[in-house]
């Protein structure tokens, strides 16, 4: 009988047409958590889903879930996934390479006839990035039943809309109860957002662990007053005090083992006018490390300096908590069938902690699951500029493909 | 014959009344320079003008100027001005206090039957505020020849309205050229917005000089990179290197003799997104002396930090000047018959250098001119807890009725 092989031209165009679908006037791809752009991604892959033979179910808090069972057996799924939905500006491999190597492969079993003993799903989950509601990763921690559907649904925006809204507006507000199927393992293909493939010249990472992830929002409250009749020694000024957290943060992330990282995504100013001094600072700190004893020593450090902060500046500082993920350790059975599969297809291959959080986290609190991790050029991601070359992302599909065969008996 | 008096109620109750124009939904005082707000304020303002017996006219700035001319001289007239615009969320004496007491100081003259040899000109100038279109002080700016006026029209806001549309759209695009009444002396009574008065216990300030004002906006540019797997080590975070600045800031002012200021009352961060490394960076600085060596050392200093954190930080640094104003030394005459009118009313007086730029600082340019400050309570401006006790307000106007007295012959 045939060998299934990845239809690399297909899946490269396929790749390619996503990317055009979600741009700004000023061309920049923007395929926001259920926007418009973003229901018209999931339309396009819905469409590609279904000339594939699969069968395309939609859950509550949107979840696309396409289910291939040639067999009719209707057993616990294998479940290759990622995300469709993008930051602001962003690049094109970011979860979309992920989605679309699962349809790549699930299309070269069904060209080679074969019927796996296990159906095999294809999941783009709602809102992985979580520039608009939060927290990040939604759709699969809701499809996890780590975050109840209706909690989820009732979130507000960025931009003041309410998710579950938005979902009903674009049409992905499906009938399923997340969850619906209870997978029999879990496999996730992703760009790896980091230097460390490329530096070493490695040509596939198999993902072992993922770090921590603690997201908080900082208020900061002073006093506004007038910029040119306040004495500096009068003043009580929100955004110095944030910008002595901000270069704290910096610090202390630098002065751990390098594994720490800190980030300052958003700040922003009140009542925001030039010659006013800040009445209030608003920013996220986002802190991230593999190993959960140092995330919770960053987290109480930052609380600390906080209290401080207070004190020195004569402000008062509240914290509201985004999101808070441990670091997650992936199945090594899984693991170690990636790195045979990489090896008996003579790419390079090493074990890697992911520095992103990704959908594959809140999956392996249900069933085993692993991620498989291709290069990113120049590390760069979450930028226009984010490139993985396509060989390395046709190797990356093929060793997907062998892992699914191995997971499903196809 | 009658000797005028200033109607204290009828001053308070005006200044009550423009402070409930040009509230937002959450109650905030929000009169920004050519809004639907500011178009109410100016017409209520001509309105008392016009009651008062004033000829009302308006310049192609937008300044409202009221003419009283009892005795048809058509000389050059005596000029009371400030402004009635508003800050965001502001109090409601920053400027209003100035243009009510001229009105309350013409009316109480022509109740008292008196007809000055000059005429009386009460002016309440366009954008002194600067919040929605800078330079601020505008329109004086403009009436003095500091800035032409086709250049002021075009100016863009920062909700991207262009001030020549706006005044045409709220009726205030007046026929009269800026500076068509070259006044012989210009006389503004403002609170001190500072807290040197309250805190001395002294009535009145004679102003005989004014703080030179440098602002500029800074463009950072670094790289938006991944939060969770971009290392500290490989980062250009346009936001750490903002906060780096305005920390910086804050010591420089901090090391002079205690009379330089420095402000950074805008920051915004591109693409705003919390797991974003910010990419670029956007931020005012506004810094002011009254001594224009030292001025213009910080503006040096700062030039010199920012080429060093643009290599430190290895990011680019874009500066744009928004408006510059040298110190200013008022009219040593005027001074002393402000300080000769509160003795002769017991009042206790100081000369004092203010920290705020103000119109008078603009009529300067064009003929003699100086201001009278009455106290801020705690020295608190530029926010909803500004206040001036009204036995302080009604000082004041008395002192520029006198002023006014001596200057006009009336």
């Amino acid at each position: 009988m045939t060998m299934p092989a990845i239809d690399a031209p297909r899946f490269l165009d396929r790749l390619a047409a996503l990317a055009r679908i979600g741009r700004d006037a000023d061309g920049r791809l923007m395929r926001l958590a259920a926007s418009d752009a973003d229901r018209a991604g999931r339309d396009a892959l819905a469409g590609w889903m279904r000339e594939a033979g699969l069968e395309v179910r939609i859950d509550r808090i949107g979840n696309v879930i396409g289910l291939w069972d040639p067999a009719g057996r209707a057993a616990a799924p294998v479940m290759i996934g990622s995300h469709i939905d993008t930051v602001i500006d962003a690049g094109i491999y970011d979860g979309c390479a992920g989605v679309l190597a699962g349809l790549a492969v699930i299309e070269s079993l069904a060209r080679a006839g074969r019927t796996p003993t296990r159906p095999l799903a294809l999941a783009a989950f709602t809102n992985e990035e979580g520039v608009r509601y939060t927290p990040d990763m939604m759709g699969s921690l809701v499809y996890a039943g780590g975050l109840p559907v209706e909690a989820a649904l009732a979130t507000t925006g960025t931009d003041g809309t309410v998710l579950g809204e938005e979902l009903v507006r674009i049409g992905y507000a499906g009938p399923e109860a997340p969850g619906f199927l209870q997978p029999h393992a879990y496999v996730e293909l992703h760009v790896e957002q980091g230097p460390v493939l490329e530096r070493e010249g490695v040509a596939i990472g198999a993902v072992e662990d993922l770090q921590g992830i603690s997201w908080q929002e900082v208020t900061i409250e002073g006093t506004a007053n007038h910029a040119g009749t306040t004495p500096m020694s009068l003043r009580r000024d929100a955004g110095v005090a944030a910008a002595l957290l901000v270069t704290w943060l910096r610090e202390r992330a630098r002065a751990g083992n390098g594994r720490s990282v800190a980030t300052v995504g958003r700040l922003r100013l009140e009542p925001d006018a030039i010659n006013v001094i800040p009445a209030r600072a608003i920013l996220t700190v986002d802190l991230r490390d593999p190993e959960a004893g140092r995330l919770a020593a960053f987290e109480a450090d930052l609380a600390a300096r906080l209290d401080a902060l207070a004190r020195e500046e004569a402000v008062t500082v509240t914290v509201r908590r985004l999101a808070r993920f441990d670091p997650v350790t992936f199945d090594p059975g899984i693991v170690r069938a990636i790195e045979a599969a990489a090896r008996a297809r003579g790419l390079s291959v090493r074990r890697m902690t992911s520095g992103a959080g990704h959908d594959a986290q809140m999956m392996a609190r249900i069933c085993p699951a692993a991620m498989i991790f291709v290069p990113s050029a120049g590390g760069i991601s979450h930028n226009p500029a984010e490139r993985t070359a396509d060989a390395d992302l046709v190797a990356g599909a093929e060793v997907l493909l062998d892992v699914v065969q191995a997971l499903s008996g196809a």
